[in-house]
């Protein structure tokens, strides 16, 4: 297939800049001297992680449980589900338990655990446990001063069929920062308080083998990780504006990209739009949302940003853009590739993927999707 | 399946209600007198179209070429696709004109006419156009006042492969409206301009057969549509909150919602977390983009509301919510259902539907998707 002939609204992949960014947190993880889990959240498909995990352990990190099953098909087996243990999800997460090398799950109620030791109990089966800290983000995950906390690690480090792996944390609020100065100070913060946790819990007898801490922004910018043993970043395969507007990429390392059509070109009203919406952007609004612009308009083959042409609104399939000079106004047909606010939201409107290098495609990927 | 075995995060149906809002929406276009096209694009399944063309002539709106396959694999045979017809997708469009009893399309400019045109003398075929008309919505169609387009509709009408069906309005700035009595005269607008359009064209010689106009909004709110021949609304097959917010629906006629599970309980700060995130409710904001609510949390059995709980941030499989009042807090592993702000959006997330009579699972619709 050539480039001229992908139907749009189409998901593009950049291989020579996703090759860039994997190998660039390859070697990020290697010089900070901790393991690299990374997350496969952003894409969802083996091809991109197994390019994440080149030169590293092979474990992954997954947000849902049907990607777990999907990657374990794939070969891998070393999976951590970081996302707060559903009880409804508990059985199937034990049988995945047996069918691959290592499934680790992450909890932070004592609720949860009880329901997960009498399922393990009931099968024998030992499961790999994760404690998720809240290192200040404020979503999930146990407080470090709360005495719970305390009581929550050792009960499963005490729990005969819980292998209690150590510390979780994920500094999302890092997407909350508008200058890499900020980030900085949030990935010490993400740092400092999942290694200081595991040190309490290990001062008061407590075997802590894993704090895993990251997020493409923190990971992007700390330069120390003293006390961290693994890192989980995700996003920094595609990248995305929402990272390049806070500082943490690049617009040139955006691998990710939505192939659209000038369906409507209206010069009186400076508009045009496209063929591509809310179903194939999502609606991130990005880092303004009271005034959103949901993706960058750049030209489809040499990756020049269209700073004329604003995507402020979007429908179901529509993308409106208003456009300033009717003497650069796309025409009707013309090709736009949009960079997305948030690549892991618009990756998983795509059944398909168009992988290309430069303007050839040279591989199709096909992700995985539900839950 | 029983209703308490259904994994979240899950899609669910209220099957009395989408009877009851199609059944509304089918007496009210033969109480207006119109032909009743109605939009499948809200739930793109099979079984729901069925429902919403019952005692009508069958025809339906789809919003993309997918669709268009799709229902006429399932037996519908005429379908227009009421989005400006992208120039990449001309020859596809021709060949489904020649599969099913009608298909038409709608253009807005010369240029697309005139590609069309080539392409269907090429293939000798006679192709249905509908010339589309903004009628204030300011997003696709020409400007009644705008020379060209009497140009483009006397062309349609001389064309000698095209098969002129009339005017095509879509009035999606009632979704702007707050009140009903703004929806109402955003009704009397849409219908007004399309039908006024209509008539110069006719003065001016050319035949106009139809006069389409439509959005749930609108069709739920308008009393006389005189010189309207048909009505395409789509939305309020499952409505939403949004509609309820802008006075088109009540919660209460509400028939889409995602089931989802807490998974997290943090009483010491006000806050729970959902196994129900932005790739299962999609991110629209809801009416306020400013402070967003991304969905009502009721009871999953009874449909109660509760107003404690504000589902006020999401990322991509946590749903966030702030609860007031400890005493109410829901249970880690307890389910709540979410009353999204989009149907649209939130049901595009999903690869299949439950289908319910109150908590019987009485059926599983599984719907199309891409483009």
């Amino acid at each position: 297939m050539r480039f001229g002939e992908i139907l749009t609204p189409s998901a593009l992949v950049d291989l020579d800049k996703v090759e860039r960014n994997t190998r660039w947190m390859s070697q990020r993880a290697h010089a900070l001297g901790v393991r690299l889990r990374p997350h496969v959240k952003t894409h969802k498909c083996i091809e991109a992680a197994q390019l994440q995990v080149a030169g590293h352990f092979g474990g992954i990190t997954v947000s849902t449980l049907a990607e777990a099953h999907y990657f374990a098909e794939g070969g891998f087996t070393d999976i951590t589900w970081a996302f707060p243990l559903p009880l409804g999800r508990v059985v199937e997460a034990l049988e995945l338990t047996n069918q691959i090398e290592r499934f680790a799950v992450v909890v932070d109620h004592m609720e949860t655990l009880e329901v997960l030791e009498k399922e393990a109990d009931k099968r024998c089966e030992t499961v790999c446990v994760y404690l998720k800290l809240d290192c200040g983000y404020g979503r999930a995950g146990v407080q470090a001063d709360d005495p719970t906390a305390m009581d929550l690690a050792r009960r499963l480090s005490e729990s005969p069929r819980i292998n209690f792996r150590g510390i979780l944390a994920h500094a999302g609020h890092s997407y909350d920062c508008r200058t890499p100065a900020e980030i900085l100070r949030v990935a010490q913060e993400e740092r400092d308080n999942a290694v200081l946790f595991a040190e309490r819990l290990r001062h008061d007898g407590i075997a802590v083998e894993e704090v895993s801490v990251g997020s493409t922004p923190t990971m992007r910018l700390v330069e120390d990780l003293e006390g961290v043993t693994e890192i989980r970043p995700g996003n920094y395969v595609f990248f995305d504006l929402f990272q390049a507007n806070i500082g943490a990429c690049q617009i040139g390392e955006i691998a990710f990209s939505v192939l659209s059509t000038v369906v409507g070109r209206y010069p009186q009203r400076d508009a045009i739009v496209l063929d591509a919406g809310a179903l194939a952007l999502s609606k991130d609004p990005g880092v303004h949302p009271q005034n959103p612009l949901f993706g960058l308009l750049t030209h489809p083959e040499t990756g020049q940003a269209w700073t004329e042409g604003l995507l402020g609104g979007l429908s179901q399939e529509h993308g409106k853009v208003s456009w300033k000079g009717a003497e650069t106004m796309p025409q009707i047909g013309d090709r736009l590739r949009i960079l997305p606010n948030h690549s892991c939201l618009s990756a998983a409107c795509h059944p398909v993927y168009y992988v290309l290098r430069g303007m050839e495609v040279v591989d199709t990927w096909r992700p995985c999707r539900g839950w």
